[in-house]
């Protein structure tokens, strides 16, 4: 696998698959970065990094990272008071790309997306993710519903984002089975809690909703009532850590 | 200004320029939306409304929306307790349009960008803010710094988001004149807030951040302690968001 990129081939050198890492092809310009002052690169031109990785956002670099080396779902499980992002159908490369990279630097414990249906660690998303991906674990599980069994077996809470209202609701939008509370209500610590975040357009899905412990809510007060998921992602975690550090 | 894509074109038919609003062209598919129901639309092929708004990501849809109604630094100042936003050279429009779209949701009263070297309100940063342009008032000043004092004057605490400190750092950044607080220490309530946000790459300009009451700044800890803006604001916002709702 071809990743490109300042930040992500900086970040595929000195992260979790630095060993995998082969050969590097940069333009002489971009390799003079000082993390490529150890290492053998190939100067090419730029139209042979563009034929190479396949992109035009490469800004004069490239290398072969080998394939992304995914977690197991039961190792995230480990650690004191973990918080581990879960994401139900994130099918755009920027958004996975986007949370991957807010998640890593709010040190969460890693991420679990879905084997199917749901975007997965391309090149694309390393670039959208500023290189994080190379530091956070990224698990693929096969469902994300008994993932969240997993997880309350070892003792987490899972929380729910639930889908903000449809514009114009309050009382039109579908019966829910239960009213989400909002986010800054429940009590963040004293346990692993994994924060589950659904599809840009529906939200989470009954099942996966129906496996959380909880279903949060962030308050929406304008007129488009709906946030991006990676904007959400950021209120959340930061609004969960601002939690944990208030009452520890 | 022809403006693309479902939500942008829906919202500019509800929001603040909808009398501006001309002509709509839709396919036939795209036509049977709810909200085009009483409006007379040209029905084209999906290539004819590519070629009349420049851009792929039309979703079968697009309008004349006329110019964007930009508003004026002061107008913002009004109002109680008001929540601004000034963004300080952001120029990437996809981060434009979601800080908005963040900013609209979080019931921010406006938003401020600068006139020069900063993104403006194209129709791909209202593509991007899944129309929250249309509700949130954008204003465009010569000056951040001035507005700051203008804002200052008229009773408003200003904080800046100071930019993440460099990787790897603790010690060996550049000297600061302040070093930033907590974004959770200050008290949001009580006056109006303008919270500022800098370039992706560098942060706040020194006349900038020097016109600031307090700079401010979230916990990273990760390995790549860089938020991207459009997260930090969400992060931000929510942050003095729930503040306020805890105090009152």
């Amino acid at each position: 696998v071809i990743v490109y990129g300042r930040n992500p081939v900086r970040e595929a050198l000195r992260g979790m698959r630095s060993e995998r890492v082969g050969e590097v092809w940069a333009t002489s310009r971009a390799a003079r970065e000082d993390f490529l002052a150890r290492r053998e690169v190939h100067i090419v031109g730029a139209d042979e990094i563009e034929r190479r990785c396949g992109s035009p956002a490469h800004q004069g670099i490239c290398a072969d990272a080998g394939s992304y080396p995914y977690a197991h779902g039961s190792e995230l499980l480990r650690g004191e008071e973990p918080l581990i992002v879960a994401l139900d159908q994130v099918q755009d490369p920027q958004n996975l790309g986007s949370i991957v990279r807010t998640a890593e630097c709010a040190g969460a414990a890693g991420l679990v997306i879905a084997e199917r249906r749901a975007a997965e660690v391309t090149p694309a998303v390393c670039k959208a993710s500023a290189g994080a991906v190379e530091h956070l674990p990224v698990a693929r599980v096969r469902n994300i519903a008994d993932f969240l069994g997993e997880a309350r077996r070892a003792g987490f809470w899972s929380y729910g984002a639930a889908a903000p209202a449809p514009a114009g609701a309050d009382g039109n939008g579908r019966p829910k089975e239960r009213a989400p509370i909002p986010y800054d209500q429940p009590e963040y610590r004293g346990a692993g809690v994994v924060l589950v975040l659904g599809s840009e357009g529906a939200g989470l899905r009954p099942r996966v909703a129906g496996a959380c412990d909880e279903l949060i809510a962030l308050p929406v007060r304008g007129r488009v009532q709906s946030l991006n998921v990676g904007a959400a992602a950021a209120a959340l975690l930061y609004g969960i850590l601002q939690d944990r550090g208030r009452r520890s």
